[in-house]
């Protein structure tokens, strides 16, 4: 099949959540291929960790933003590396990818988004006619990619990063409807579950991907007391 | 024309509220009917003011959830009346409606609206895939209004307030698209320009309408020291 599993994972503070996403999508019986996309940024015994859950590891240049008003709005100068994202697009030998941030886990098996076969996402909580980046469907693409690297150098990202790019990019995704838009479920950023705590209480059984979105991840470990 | 904009203000607390959107409505030209329902707890000379700036006031019954452990989670034990707006589907004499919630600020003209001919609503930025209820399109219907008390009666709300109702009862919203789904324009919940600062600088030239969700409102004052 053409069709797999992508992350991102530009230096080592992201390889464990990249290889925990990895044995959360093996665990669903997936038969996808689960690939990682790294930086020479990634050190070789980071690789090697990578390369043992990973399908296949390709390294790409680091795309950045370099564009530190709107990721100040942001308040994360971090974000400008996560326009390295955008090399997804390159990897053509793939007809159709579910992309994932590295910082998600997979609860249950999710093949059936290869069914769509349209750039598809979910709403973002801060202001839900954008889209989250954190995952998407969508079909590599060469001229795409292109396109979207035209677009970073002329308009620029409204964040500074990926996700406001491909929203300027993809910018009837909010009344498109349709295949397009992917339920909330699949990209439950987690702290919706105190946003509006009842829903997440009648629709928590449905949750398919979590996505811990923040300057902490879960596996960074205790923030400084 | 048998149009309205309709806001309800079941209390004193809300009236101040209800004026000040009434007022805004005025200053976008609207020619539609703007209508307030009350109920009996609204002061005789609060029902007064209203009626200066409303074409009409409606005294409705007062309903309530009653439902302690939902409102819990939301932490608004007051929001069970907030089931009273249910009322405005038994406004038979107006085809098509837009209800604003009391503590909503119309910034432009929004008659295109009542193009709409359906249940019509915005994504809620605490859960997405659920619809925040402070502003909808909607078409009264007395055999409607029986269908809603009837499921709050059965299943009950999830959150012990109108919203929680309303989408249970429209629950196909999230997927549906199209007439179904205003853009985040007409519901801006204040929050959400901190939630994702780069979004709001972004789109925020296109607010029609802003809604001040929460316990406090704008005309209450300063919160106690
Ligand atoms: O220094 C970084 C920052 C981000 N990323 C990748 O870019 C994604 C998006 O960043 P992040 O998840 O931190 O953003 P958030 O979801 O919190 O907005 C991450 O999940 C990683 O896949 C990375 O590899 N290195
Ligand atoms: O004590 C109350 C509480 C609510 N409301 C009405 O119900 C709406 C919804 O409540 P609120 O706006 O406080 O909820 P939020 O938007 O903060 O969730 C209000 O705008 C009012 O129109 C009311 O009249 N009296
Ligand atoms: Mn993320
Ligand atoms: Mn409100």
């Amino acid at each position: 099949t053409h069709q797999a599993y992508v992350t991102l994972c530009t230096n080592d503070a992201y390889v464990v959540g990249a290889m925990l996403l990895a044995h959360s999508l093996r665990r669903t019986g997936t038969r996808r291929q689960i690939v990682c996309m790294i930086t020479e940024q990634v050190a070789d015994f980071q690789k090697d960790r990578l390369q043992d859950v990973f399908d296949r590891v390709f390294t790409v240049e680091e795309l950045d933003s370099q564009d530190p008003f709107h990721l100040g709005l942001l308040q994360r100068p971090e974000l400008g590396v996560t326009l390295t994202k955008l090399h997804a697009w390159k990897l053509t030998h793939y007809d159709n990818c579910v992309f994932l941030d590295a910082d998600t886990l997979v609860l249950t098996n999710i093949d059936e988004l290869f069914e769509r076969n349209c750039f598809a996402a979910a709403p973002d909580i801060g202001w839900p006619d954008c889209f989250n980046s954190g995952v998407f469907v969508f079909q590599p693409s060469s001229a795409k990619f292109e396109d979207l690297v035209r677009l970073l150098a002329s308009t620029g990202s409204f964040d500074g990063g990926d996700q406001g790019l491909l929203n300027e990019y993809f910018a009837d995704w909010a009344t498109q409807g349709g295949e397009a838009r992917l339920p909330f479920a699949y990209n439950m950023t987690a702290n919706a579950s105190y946003g509006y705590a009842p829903a997440f209480e009648r629709f928590k059984a449905d949750i398919k991907v979590i996505h811990f979105i923040g300057a902490r991840k879960p596996w960074m470990g205790m923030p400084d007391p």
